[in-house]
């Protein structure tokens, strides 16, 4: 089996697009419960599949809905179209013998191709993961959250730990299977790390957060068609034509790398 | 209803006993999938409850039979006698959109007393968990693994990196349900956070993973009964007699404090 960056590079490449799709249902939007969930998020897949390079659920939004929302990503994992990435955005970070049990749970259970994780633990714990060589693991580097700099701009030796993180990734990345989660919501750190790291990068925080697409695609983009996946969440899931709406945000990122 | 840490508190008085019993059951050596791993759990409790202030399960671990997993978690927790608080380990760690639907998950659905959080994200995010006041999260701060330095320990305005976020959750304790996570493993570290913070905290890494527990709970014990949970694992769910090993690990504490 190839690589997991192999397989997104050639699903970005097929549909000219580098946008993700998030698949967070909210109970608040979405009547049904588990089913409902599955039933509206199964539709915008089926609709936004061309323009879409890789889906991401975030585990939360299925764990809320209890055992029946992990039977729902479960068949949410089989219903995304052979030849696109499945991403499973969990951030797990937990010592060694709890990451094998949920190393277990993401890629053998769900049937996961990727993974999101938090790095304060340290490498050792994150090997686990990595160790699936056909699978990836994205590792938390700059978050796209406002209170993101709490820890991740302290400054250990003149420089911050969102770049000791971005360093930690490529040492963790002898099967080239790491990435690293730098947010849309603070382009110049997210050039910071590009200096520094050729890892994959995946790019939340477009849209509902108010990330800079432009600056962000601008700043990630490496020429390599892996190195900047953009993360698109509540805008396409909630939109009344997903498909135009995900066309639109291809065509708009497509447009930056036709100037860069 | 009273505060966690004042439940944690009136377990540990009566029952005269700092312990933490972990459930994490493990595939390979308990037969029957989820329903066998339930099984083996509540018969730990019903054995070890009189020596026990907490039971802790570890979400991976159930996460790993898929969704029968989390089937059996939630009954799980019903199993557990009343007034002994129950803590799910799932060190989560996300932006604050996503730990409300973590929120749900762990507080609504499963109905933990509490959880353990990851804190790299930034103190935005954990304040979606702290909001719920009768509930409490421990944060992790210094954890039990090999590789806990990579990040832990880098140095930032002359302190490591495990001391900002003992800090960052003092400040999130503003309804006094924060508590740390500081491994048993390094206790040198463990008494320098216990010099910076009177938060209470929870102490894995004893048993299996060679952690000192003489020396842990000397450090972490500041007369306060929630201070110095001490959370051991495989040692009690994989006994011949767990209440055996469980009271032997009751009566080693006690003899520590007999004597600080």
């Amino acid at each position: 089996m190839s690589s997991f960056f192999q397989r997104l590079r050639e699903a970005a490449r097929s549909r000219r697009s580098l946008l993700c799709v998030n698949l967070d249902p909210d109970p608040e939007r979405i009547a049904g419960g588990a089913g409902g969930a599955l039933r509206h998020c199964v539709n915008v897949i089926e609709r936004t599949a061309e323009h879409t390079c890789c889906y991401k659920p975030n585990a939360a939004f299925w764990e809320q809905y209890g055992p029946d929302g992990w039977k729902a990503l479960i068949e949410l994992r089989q219903r995304v179209p052979e030849g696109v990435p499945f991403l499973l955005d969990a951030k797990r970070g937990d010592i060694g013998s709890t990451m094998r049990a949920y190393a277990r749970a993401i890629f053998d259970v769900v049937g996961s191709d990727a993974v999101t994780a938090t790095p304060y633990v340290g490498a050792d714990a994150l090997e686990v993961l990595t160790a699936y060589a056909d699978r990836a693991v994205y590792l938390v580097c700059r978050s796209s959250n406002p209170g993101a700099g709490d820890l991740q701009h302290l400054e250990a030796s003149g420089e911050p730990v969102y770049l000791h993180v971005a360093r930690m990734a490529d040492r963790l990345n002898r099967a080239g299977n790491v990435g690293l989660v730098v947010g849309a919501t603070a382009p110049e750190d997210l050039a910071r790390v590009r200096a520094e790291s050729a890892l994959p990068f995946l790019v939340p925080g477009v849209g509902a957060q108010g990330g800079d697409l432009e600056r962000s695609v601008r700043a990630a983009w490496n020429g390599d068609d892996a190195s900047c996946l953009v993360a698109v969440g509540r805008s396409v899931l909630y939109a009344d034509d997903p498909a135009r709406e995900a066309a639109g945000l291809q065509a708009a990122i497509n447009s930056v790398l036709a100037t860069v």
